[in-house]
């Protein structure tokens, strides 16, 4: 192995990577030209993995201060292209999720705050999760186009208020490539990562104000609210520090968003959510969330917000906004498929449901074929599960729990059943908004 | 990148290096079966640098237990050939140091206890330091061969009872690899990692028993007495569960041992302390060290050991054995060349010596050219430096400090002075050997 001694002068001083990571290791706190320094080169491939790597973790273990952090963020948001939106008028508002199990309410969310006025420029990625990404979740409708080119995407919005497209590959390459990193050297688990990898990527998709779902419990990155707090006002103040608005909601998973888990029933629950007949977690959810994004960009209060979004639901215009996205982007609803390979699966007591095992079931579904091991897997979008029972609901032996809708691979029913723990007592619903965080 | 997940069913169960990097990032003790899974797929190259490096981090600041220690020296060990020296009758003892500037010790060491009639057997290296190692130091002996078969190497301690050679390349390829990485990923500093590094390259060697020589102070990788005594704690624990003998004596590395710093300035006087005639510093510890190796090697008192150390140094048997080791390698001691561009550098004020930026002249040294840089460097082995006054000694204003043997490269006087510090008061010299920890 090569000494690695990239020598570069940075206003005046000379700087070396074994150094900044030594200072690291030490607990010491990195400067603007050092953090600079390493997403530059890192990016250029002048650093190597392997020293990446070894910063990262001692990133994860040592820790960065809020102004190291709000640095990392810019650097990583210069290391590739930004959007412009400025030619769509308006505040645009963008939102993002931290991830979970179930979580399809970009689906949702993104007709109903276009109805209400507020244009939605949202490019979106494929991702590694449970269950695949807003995009992949779309492309399961047939014929929906998402590789737009830039003034389609433009052109869109400005026809109907809406374009989600693929793309945001070309956004950030320093968080793509940490990203892959981290996800291989045991460094996802750190929240200034974390943080500077959602902040570079929501300040270059151009928009101006942003709510973020920040998910807490078993099925999410984040298991605690402490720690979810912190994320929360860290996102906020680097937000600060960029002249962007960001309201963070605290929200809970330990269970699933919704019933359905998997690309085609998801978009389904979401088609139901928004004529008025989804499951309530979801439906109060993705109303909460739409009232921050209208106030947001409409600059106006709290209730005025909440009343627009009840009448664009209500009223039917959001589900028809949702219909006239997809046709835009080529897609028939009509056709969507589900397996028709269903496997039902019952209780074999009688209880209160206490817990659900969220990540275990998202590891089922990924299993079954609706998520990605690897960037390269192919997802069967026909394939998921559908949940009858959440958390403080009675069930008695022999009632449907959940329904499997099985496509090339097995499934083994006892661990399913195993992700649902029944109890003989009273058991306090999962309140679904913990807390909000912003600093209007 | 790819996501790197080999599984591997060690007694019964799967083993993941991610699953592993994230157990030692939340402080978590590893097994011996994940200690070897490690080892072994790092060596066969399935582990990338990019894990290696993170889990190295991971260890470096959140530590090991004496347990993983032994366990990962066994590995490391195990990863590569042994030496077998079973052919040689006798309790073979072996002596390492932590390394340090003007640390020629083996070169006069080897002979004094050969002399006592302890076969030295040694396999040594050349390494990265501010002087290069025991092989740099030999070559630069015209003639000197130290690339010998194992037969001529097995031979020559037969005939004269001493032999050193390069080679130990072969040995613990674990060590070679990690050693490498270590050094450009901030993870030098970790007692477990260097306890581990040094006693499976010894434990590799084939000898019984063992004297390691912990260098403390500015110019040593250990700065403080605290650390030192753990790293000693630690070798000669992993030492017993090797069956093997260890003694760690704590050695002061806060100036330069003895006065030559330089390849051919340190073979001359090595020759000059086995004639009696070296200065007073490496002189007693060199007799301390041998006296211990005697006793170990004899299994005798270490008053026993001392007479026989002062009889062989006194009658010349010391000094005999020493030319007879070098011709017997074909090195022709009266052609060693040393520069004869010698600049002479002169104190500015009197004073007492308080301080030697010992890290900095060893800096100094390889910058003449008597160290390398990179594995491929070539030394120049006729450079370096000569000092003139040690801690605690008087010098008067215009008097000579420093002689500067040059070759290709510049010098800044400025900068030799500089490491020096003259106060007016008295000061209590370094006291040399610190502490003596064994388990015997």
């Amino acid at each position: 192995m090569k000494k690695h001694g990239i020598l570069i002068k940075v206003e005046g001083c000379l700087m070396n990577i074994v150094d900044i990571i030594n200072k690291k290791r030490k607990k010491e706190i990195l400067t603007k030209e050092e953090i600079d320094f390493v997403i530059k080169n890192y990016v250029a491939k002048e650093i190597p993995d392997y020293q990446m790597s070894a910063l990262l973790m001692a990133i994860t273990l040592n820790g960065m201060t809020e102004e190291e952090t709000v640095y990392l963020t810019s650097a990583m948001l210069h290391s590739g292209k930004t959007m412009n939106l400025s030619s769509i008028p308006g505040i645009k508002v963008d939102k993002h999720s931290t991830g979970g199990v179930g979580d399809k309410t970009t689906l949702i969310l993104a007709p109903i705050v276009a109805a209400c006025g507020i244009p939605v420029a949202k490019m979106s990625g494929r991702g590694l999760g449970f269950t695949g990404g807003t995009i992949d979740k779309l492309e399961s409708i047939p014929g929906f186009q998402t590789n737009l080119s830039f003034p389609e995407f433009i052109k869109n919005i400005e026809t109907i208020g809406i374009s989600v497209a693929s793309g945001n590959e070309q956004l950030v390459p320093a968080d793509k490539m940490m990203y892959a990193l981290r996800d291989v050297t045991g460094t996802v688990e750190s929240i200034p990562l974390i943080a500077s990898s959602i902040m570079s990527k929501k300040l270059a998709s151009g928009a101006d104000a942003f709510v973020i779902d920040v998910k807490v419990g078993n099925g999410a990155l984040m298991k605690t609210k402490e720690d979810a707090e912190t994320l929360a006002k860290l996102m906020i103040h680097i937000g600060k520090k960029h002249q962007k608005k960001v309201v963070c909601i605290l929200t809970n998973m330990d269970e699933p968003l919704g019933c359905a888990i998997g690309n085609s029933l998801e978009v389904e629950e979401s088609l139901n959510v928004l004529k008025g007949n989804g499951p309530k977690d979801i439906t109060e959810l993705v109303i909460y969330l739409a009232i921050h994004m209208v106030r947001l960009g409409k600059n106006i209060s709290f209730n005025e917000a909440k009343k627009e979004v009840q009448q664009v639901l209500t009223s039917g215009q959001a589900v028809q906004k949702f219909e006239e996205f997809i046709r835009m982007q080529k897609g028939d609803l009509s056709k969507i498929e589900i397996s028709k390979n269903v496997i039902s699966i019952k209780s074999k007591t009688s209880g209160v449901i206490s817990k659900i095992d969220t990540e275990k079931l998202g590891e089922i579904a990924r299993k079954l074929g609706a998520g990605r091991y690897q960037k390269d897997d192919v997802i069967d979008s026909t394939v998921g599960l559908k949940i009858f029972k959440k958390v403080g609901e009675f069930v008695v032996e022999a009632e449907e729990l959940v329904q499997v809708f099985v496509g090339q691979k097995d499934i083994s029913i006892e661990e399913i059943l195993s992700c649902f723990t029944i109890q003989e007592h009273f058991v306090e619903p999962n309140p679904l908004v913990l807390e909000t965080f912003s600093d209007l």
